[in-house]
C-alpha cells in the first residue's frame, strides 16, 4: 500500500520530473496545490497545455514564439546588419533585459558537443549559413555562447561556416567570467561584454 | 513588450506560484517543459487536476483520502486505542513509513498560532473531541505535533480537552535524533534528553 492515494502519488511523481525538484520538494508542492482553489489548479493546469501547444521556434532564428516568426524577427525597428548567435531562447531575453541590442539573433540550440553526441546537425547551423546568404544588409554576425570550452568551439565553428562569405564573425568580449552561464549574467556584465567584442 | 510569448509569460507565473521555486528557476522549468513530449505534458496537466478533485481530507481524521474514509479508517487491521494527533498529512505519511505504529491518526491542520490567527476553531480539534467520546476502545492520544513554542502550546490544549475524560493523553519523546552528533546539538535538545533518560 502506497503512502498517499493514487491520484496524490502521480502527482508528486509528475512534480518530481522538473529540474531541481527533489522527492521532498515534489511532497511539498503537491499539499501546496491541494490547499490551492480548484478554480487556481485549472489555471496552472491550463497554462501548461497552452504554453505547450502554443510555443514554437520561430522560423527564422528559432527564437520562442507563437506565431510563425517571432516578434524581434518580424518587428521591422531591428538592425538587420547584426545577428546575435546563442545557445538558447533564455539568452535572447537575457540581451533583451540590457534594452541596448537592437539586432537579430540565431538561436542554435545548444552547443557542438562531441562527448554528447551534439553535432553541427543536431544545432541551427545550416540554417544560420542559408540565412546569411539571404540577407545583404547582415554585416555582422556575434558568437554569444557561453564562454565554456563547448560554447567556444562552436563559435570557431561558425566562424568557419561563414569563413569566404562578407560577413564579419566576432565573439563577446571577455567581461564574462570563464564558466559563467549567459543567461544568468547580470545586464551590466552582458553590455560590457557587448561593447568588448573581438574579431575571431 | 514581455520577453517571452504570452503563454509561456503565463506558464513561468504559475510554475513561479509553487513553494521554493523562485523566477529563475521557474523559467529554467517553463524551459524544460517545452523539451517534453506534448502527451508529457498532458499527462502532468491532468495529474494536477485530478490529484485535486478526487483527494480529500478522511471524514474520520481529515487524513488525505480519495474515498469518504481513508484507508487508514477504514482498515479494520489499525488498534483503535491510540490515536496520534499530528499537524499535517505528510505527518501521516512519515509515522506509517515506521512500519511500527498500528493506532490510528487524527490530522490538525497546523498549529494553534495566536500570532497567525490561527485559533481552536481553524484546526480539528472539535472534531478530535468528538471523535475521542464516540470511541470507548480509546485509551490513549499521542500528540505528535513538531517540537515547537506553537507545537507544544497546542499538544497543552488538546491535554486541557481531553482532561476528564478517560483517555490519557502522552507527547512524543524528546532527546537527541538518531545519529546525531553531542557535540553539534542545541542547549534545549540536550536539557530534554537529559530529562527524558532512561536506565541501561
Amino acid at each position: 500500500m502506497s503512502e498517499y492515494p493514487a491520484s496524490f502519488e502521480r502527482l508528486i511523481h509528475e512534480l518530481g520530473k522538473l529540474p531541481g525538484v527533489g522527492p521532498r520538494s515534489a511532497v511539498r508542492m503537491a499539499f501546496h496545490l491541494l490547499k490551492r482553489s480548484p478554480e487556481d489548479v485549472r489555471v496552472f493546469s491550463s497554462a501548461l497545455l497552452d504554453a505547450r501547444s502554443r510555443c514554437r521556434p520561430c522560423r527564422e532564428c528559432f527564437n520562442l514564439t507563437e506565431q510563425d516568426i517571432c516578434s524581434i524577427c518580424s518587428s521591422g525597428r531591428r538592425d538587420p546588419s547584426m545577428i546575435l548567435v546563442v545557445e538558447d531562447a533564455s539568452d535572447v531575453a537575457a540581451f533583451e533585459r540590457t534594452h541596448e541590442y537592437r539586432g537579430l539573433y540565431h538561436v542554435l540550440g545548444g552547443t557542438l558537443s562531441p562527448l554528447e553526441g551534439r553535432g553541427p546537425q543536431e544545432l541551427n547551423l545550416d540554417a544560420l549559413l542559408l540565412r546569411a546568404g539571404k540577407m545583404p544588409s547582415l554585416k555582422e554576425v556575434i558568437v554569444a555562447t557561453d564562454p565554456t570550452v563547448e560554447g567556444d568551439s562552436t563559435g570557431f565553428y561558425i566562424q568557419q561556416l561563414l569563413q569566404g562569405t562578407p560577413v564579419k564573425v566576432t565573439r563577446l568580449g571577455r567581461g564574462l567570467p570563464s564558466g559563467a552561464d549567459v543567461e544568468y549574467a547580470d545586464e551590466t556584465t552582458l553590455l560590457r561584454a557587448l561593447e568588448g567584442r573581438r574579431e575571431l
